[in-house]
């Protein structure tokens, strides 16, 4: 075991079993819900110190370190969080947690439904990422954090880092708003109902109740496919694939032929399946689809009308999924209501992961932006 | 029936049956070959006006009128095609026919190998854009033209417009290149090789012997969803779809709620099945992907060094499927080879699919090119 790992103990946080039931968006009360979470780094007396990651639609609350000492990769986002960098664990108490409707730890379709003995599969209900960010609330309250230094997400999580400005304005000192919409596009959408219309049309998917049984696995690997495309761009995978054939350099003229690319996406649609579940796929997506800030608040300036929080609003010029455009509706939404941004555009080949990606440009923002979020805070 | 009504009627020519058997790319040969044709206006005595159209991916012999007085919808280029139009069938004679590998009327996978009694499947051989245009040109000499007054077509059709000017030089006086690439990135790949898995993870496809059977209709219509986001933009999608929801004004928060470019999408896969084949769209894909003119020849100008066409090439600035800077890598290439090249970039918000849309403005430009292209013929 390489001592100079730092191994994370995953925890648990449970509620909703009786009166602290969560009323979902949809008005339908549900609970107990399980939580899972992570924190790294220590929580200051006055409780001023916490800064809340949310992850993307494929994360967890493994944002950093290790698992155990056998694990071989890192959290996902372990070259942005630990001690010096900027997420700076000597300086902050960094909580990640698994979102409702995932599949990694916190309660989702495929956790057993206490009514019935049974995983939920589809009688799961419809989430939305107000309904995430409500249960992030309760695991925040329960650590005894009143105010949270900042939230900080991309893409998946940048939405609900966007929503907790909107639900819970006075609770947030600040937001970091990666590679994120307000409202995703009718492309963004097209891209899910792809992904969804696959695992459905899986006939291992058996309406969402194939727990017991074999998974929908090729279905979940082709809408995995299709979301590896949307979070690259032309120009990166031109950079790591180009027109390169795997294990030959001449075509065969027979199906055996195949480009790098394609066994790429091959092998990770296949892996991808054993780690996540194909109805998590299907809510998350949905919950994804449905978030509209303008539509739901009637404007951009209307939803962000009582936020105070600062804002830090980062987008990356080859993202296509959520392109600059709509960080700069969101930058002028905020403007326009006289909050606090600072907004950078960074010029990345890396897609939609670049956000995962250029830890250095966007982490040099970071850090300086926590900073100042936290000498804003000092002097309140 | 509508007496304006143009009916066309289609033509079968075959060959390849004994002596004149094509050897494919791949080196093996191939026969016997039907290929599926219309024709529209009249061949001069000289043969000089004649003009192969080229179709792209989903299309067919059948560009233009109707096949009967009961077709609810005439060819898929009539807006380009006919009396006046700029393919005047007043001036030229215009042919077009369905593309070797295809399941509308010319020999494919579906097709019945004579030496089985069987439908080919899977043992159908690899084709290529070249093994399309060698049969093109078969079809071309037996219809008694020696050089055609131009080649021209969109996308798919665009590379084979290309592969004429490269593998017949003398025998294309102007070649119209729409919405192309001389080589598809890697990211089409990608979109061609989701496509493709979907319909091969559909337990229906049998391993390509599903004739007698049900077809892969879920994978094909997953393939076909995948291609319908490609051909459009953003832009056009937000215009057309927004995030409108289908059939009801509010979020019901059950998987009954669908957006309107959800409905689009599975309407468009649902009613492909009718009338494309499952297989027809492993081998074209595979064929699109192949398309290599610059890893063939070593350059695209070393491609480009012997062809005596006059080249109009169009791109449209919403194309990201065969982006415009692929256009002009074209254009680079064959004006450093001096060859006679126009090129334009049509600002459209139609993404790929604008060659078949934007009728008017790439209309008036084919038009005063063919005449021009006519003008050069008839003083050489």
């Amino acid at each position: 075991m390489d001592a100079s790992r730092d191994i994370v103990i995953p925890k648990e946080f449970e509620f909703g079993s009786d009166d602290d039931v969560l009323v979902l968006e949809s008005g339908r009360p549900f609970g107990p819900i399980t939580v899972r979470y992570e924190t790294y780094g220590t929580l200051d007396k006055a409780a001023s110190n916490a800064v809340l990651l949310l992850h993307a639609f494929s994360g967890d609350a493994h944002a950093a370190g290790y698992l155990s000492g056998e694990e071989s990769r890192p959290g996902w986002w372990d070259s942005m969080v630990g001690p010096g960098k900027p997420f700076d664990t000597d300086r902050y108490f960094v909580i990640c947690s698994n979102v409702l409707g995932g599949c990694r730890g916190t309660t989702g379709p495929g956790s057993i439904d206490p009514a019935s003995g049974a995983p939920y599969g589809l009688s799961f209900p419809v989430v939305t990422i107000g309904d995430m960010v409500n249960v992030q609330e309760r695991l925040v309250t329960r650590l005894g954090i009143k105010r949270l230094l900042a939230v900080a997400g991309g893409s998946m999580g940048g939405m609900q880092a966007l929503q907790w400005t909107v639900s819970y304005p006075a609770r947030v000192a600040s937001a970091i708003i990666l590679a994120t919409t307000a409202r995703p596009s009718a492309q963004a959408i097209a891209f899910n109902a792809v992904g969804r219309n696959a695992i459905m049309s899986d006939p291992r998917w058996r309406g969402g109740a194939y727990y017991g049984h074999e998974p929908p696995a090729r279905g979940l690997a082709i809408a995995r496919m299709v979301g590896h495309i949307t979070y690259l761009s032309d120009a990166s995978m031109h950079a790591k694939f180009g027109r390169r054939l795997q294990e030959r350099d001449e075509f065969g003229f027979d199906f055996s032929d195949q480009f790098e690319v394609e066994s790429y996406l091959e092998y990770k649609g296949g892996t991808f399946v054993d780690r996540f579940d194909a109805n998590s796929y299907i809510y998350l997506s949905k919950a994804i689809d449905y978030f509209d800030l303008e539509g739901k608040y009637g404007s951009l300036e209307r939803a962000f009308a009582n936020a105070v929080s600062k804002f830090l609003v980062v987008s990356y010029t080859s993202d296509w999924l959520y392109p600059s455009y709509q960080s700069k509706e969101i930058v002028v939404a905020l403007m326009r209501q006289e909050k606090d941004v600072s907004y950078t555009e960074i010029d990345s080949p890396f897609g939609h992961d670049s956000f995962l990606i250029e830890t250095e440009r966007q982490g040099r923002m970071i850090s300086s932006f926590l900073q100042t979020a936290q000498r804003g805070e000092e002097e309140r």
